[in-house]
């Protein structure tokens, strides 16, 4: 029984991922509903504000639901939010046993659905698959725990640490496959971070341009001066919204422009731009992840300050040397090797001929104890 | 027959690496004699001036060579060497049939090894894994081809490229497993050779210093002015030999007073050492294989002149970050991303929680065309 639990779960997994980077501000779901060793329904969450993925199966299943074995890999809601909750429409279908990967920490779910099942009489069993179905939702969790979205800083070099050369060009580090690889991880990022250096150097767009579409992040700069002109791709917010992070002193008027542009201009920090009120603001307004892709100094202060949850580092096979060729991570001078930053969780994964190197920043947990 | 070839000479090339590292200037090679489907002998080349791998198989089948297949990892030589060639033993041994992994490039052998065997009724088939037995012997192929012996650049880097700290602190950069890895490359090159500043700044000793013992190298030192100090470990010739390379101003009472304490030095250069006079000395001096451990800017003249021929790059998990932190390759600056020195070949081992990524640059074939 145990072993068709863990089968099923897994398919549900599958349906639950195929709709990654589309469900947010909602996690990914997904479900399954047997009888008898047959899959009478199956479903997964598509977007906020539509059904969730139990829902799905269930409307699949019809009449056969009575008695069935309902999967779905994380708890089933025990709320109105913009849908009914998921708890009635499971008991009123006649679903006998509900097998769980995971309970939801929203503060609204937390076990109620859970309780509401088992008072109606129906066999509950949480936790099959816990692990993956956790680590399906890493940043919705993140953001539940903390508030904070899920920072991944992204990076692309040479093996000897470059990003671009001394005058700035950086076309191409990596190849297609990792270039491509780029583009789905702003598809399922709810947003990506920039410098305005960076938007000034290269007049990036920040889209996700996948073969056959994909969504738009949330384009955020970090502009202290708000440097910011007004004719670069980020401007023209009819493709996707582009908010701007400035200090106080920013310039007034540039911000009048670009607020009558449509882009949202938020004002924080004295010299330079706070980032935790940056990533507790983007946080707030609902971002659950933030993918940066920023040059050697913001990436330190990124580091440095703690705001990272995990690091890539796409990496090409070349050597590029120069004294003063740009590197991933510049800042503050450390004194001692023993200042790095140790990633745990290490991974490494080709894309043709370079390497993406992902792992977690170390510093996050001792940082919480400053 | 033929898979039986394949695995017998699969045996003798594994005896053969055995022996790595000690055989120097001579090639690594095995032997396996066989009869009736049953080893009646087997061998390796241990070291310069004792026999050769098919002597030693011979003389532990004794009698029984008589008829038998010898295996041979590397053509036998026809010529008198340091030891008396090995076609007239197989001969007056006996053997039947003798397969060979590859030819002997060396201008004594080339062919004439085969030959004669062949002129005395002894069936011989040539070829058996041959990319394999050539790959063993890459660095003494690479010797024999082009009189220069096989470069190996080695640094280890964070992830973010960097090799120290501003103040040039660099212990540690990779974990106990890299550094074991460090002490074997060194245990399997002739020599090894820094330049003056990491000697300067780390007063390394540059010996194998791996569990149970190993072959110490060569220590080379780039060395413009002869700062080379007098009482650093590298200046104890009683564990292993220093060569120190310098240009022609270099202080002249500085060289007498490192003579006298048995160090060689070499004048060849003006205001820079001539590294490619370097490698062409150390070549005809009969130095096969040359691992180098230097800092960013003699990594990158040695990459930039076109004079490396394999690249090993450990990598530690973490990131440094600075400004000013010294980087695996410096130099001059290049203008463009596409001036990068692409690696082919590559090839990506874990050493405990680091990687080590090794690759040939592509830059060596396009020098030849300058």
């Amino acid at each position: 029984m145990r072993d068709r639990d863990e089968e099923w779960m897994r398919l549900a997994l599958t349906f639950a991922q195929s709709a990654q980077g589309q469900t947010s501000p909602n996690p990914m779901v997904g479900a399954v509903a047997v009888k008898e060793g047959r899959m009478i329904g199956l479903g997964a969450h598509l977007q906020a504000g539509t059904p969730h993925a139990e829902v799905h199966a269930l409307a699949m299943a019809g009449a056969e639901a009575e008695g069935s074995t309902l999967y779905v890999t994380l708890e089933p809601c025990n709320h109105f939010g913009r849908t009914p909750p998921c708890t009635e429409k499971t008991i009123a279908s006649g679903v006998k046993r509900v097998v769980i990967g995971c309970i939801d920490p929203d503060h609204r779910v937390a076990g109620e659905g859970v309780n509401r099942l088992r008072e109606a009489g129906i066999e509950v069993v949480v936790g099959i698959l816990e692990a993956a179905c956790l680590q399906l939702n890493e940043a919705y969790f993140h953001h539940r725990k903390t508030g904070l979205p899920f920072v991944t800083l992204k990076t692309a070099v040479t093996l000897d640490g470059k990003i671009a050369t001394a005058t700035g060009d950086s076309r191409w580090v990596t190849g297609e496959a990792a270039r491509a690889e780029v583009h789905r991880l702003r598809h399922i990022h709810d947003a990506v971070l920039v410098g305005s250096g960076t938007v000034l150097a290269d007049r990036p767009q920040l889209t996700t341009r996948l073969a056959g579409g994909g969504i738009h992040p949330l384009r955020v700069v970090i502009d202290s001066q708000l440097r910011l002109p007004l004719d670069t791709p980020l401007s023209d917010v009819s493709v996707a919204p582009t908010w701007v992070f400035c200090t106080e002193e920013a310039d007034r008027k540039r911000e009048q422009e670009l607020v009558k542009q449509g882009l949202r201009v938020f004002r924080m920090g004295e010299e330079e731009v706070d980032l935790s009120r940056v990533f507790k603001t983007l946080g707030y307004e609902g971002i659950l992840s933030v993918l940066t892709e920023c040059g050697g100094e913001l990436n330190a202060s990124l580091l440095r300050g703690n705001h990272v949850t995990e690091v890539k580092v796409f990496m090409a096979p070349k050597l590029l040397g120069g004294k003063e060729s740009a590197t991933a991570v510049s800042g503050e001078n450390p004194l001692k090797m023993a200042e790095a930053i140790h990633l745990t969780d290490v991974k490494v994964e080709p894309f043709g001929e370079d390497l993406c190197i992902t792992g977690k920043p170390l510093h996050e947990e001792k940082g919480a104890n400053h």
